[in-house]
């Protein structure tokens, strides 16, 4: 636990929060600004502040539990689609230092769109670059 | 496999692609429309459509691998951050229906913002209800 962690407070129910599943391992809550409404907030109980740094068998329980809410939400909320959305780091938009999951719940209504602005390659031996720096950590 | 699918035939190699990493059941390749230059695509072999129907098993190969490429990114590609992201349904923005995770790396300087607008709910028994939904189910 981190003792300045909103995250590890609503793990620790000194902030209340709308819970929707729970295991020994990880919660599940209510986003409170939700992107769509039934906007779903998935995290490991323990302070983990990003994904390279998740252990494997955390790594395996946190996603359980998003694939769970993901079909909660097609099943409980008739949503058509379903968002997962993940940031990690300040320059990723990540707020809250813990790491978290969105689970979005979409609708063709929804009046929703992701900012999707593609780039493009110069040639294959720029995208060929970038995949050796990849390759080669 | 998918006749008509163009990740199927990425994986079969029948399409062309700037590959990155690749294990018995996971490929992870390029994206040649990327948000941030070195965006990277990762998917299960096999073709599912959506996050819903992914085996367990496969869930654990695709997320380890999602991971891996975002430490390669900050290790390789020096990026500041990463972002997950991942559609099911039209409705979410998917495109290709084959379930693919889309691992971005991220700059201070990228100029990449998401559309992140948020809703708040109109009382606490509004999210409630919507978490008895997804509890239900």
């Amino acid at each position: 636990m981190s003792e300045t962690c909103v995250f590890c407070k609503i793990v620790e129910g000194k902030i209340p929060s709308t819970r929707v599943m729970e295991t020994e391992t990880v919660l599940a809550f209510m986003d409170i600004g939700p992107i769509v409404k039934g906007h779903v907030l998935v995290i490991p109980k323990s302070h983990v502040e990003s994904l390279g740094e998740l252990p494997e068998a955390l790594l395996a329980d946190v996603m359980l539990a998003v694939q769970q809410i993901a079909r909660s939400q097609v099943a409980g909320l008739a949503a058509d689609g379903v968002n997962i959305h993940q940031a990690n780091g300040a320059a990723a938009g990540q707020v809250v230092p813990h790491l978290h999951f969105h689970v979005i719940p979409r609708f063709n209504t929804d009046g929703h769109r992701w900012n999707w602005k593609s780039q493009s390659y110069a040639n294959a031996s720029e995208a060929e670059a970038l995949a050796a720096r990849l390759r080669s950590v």
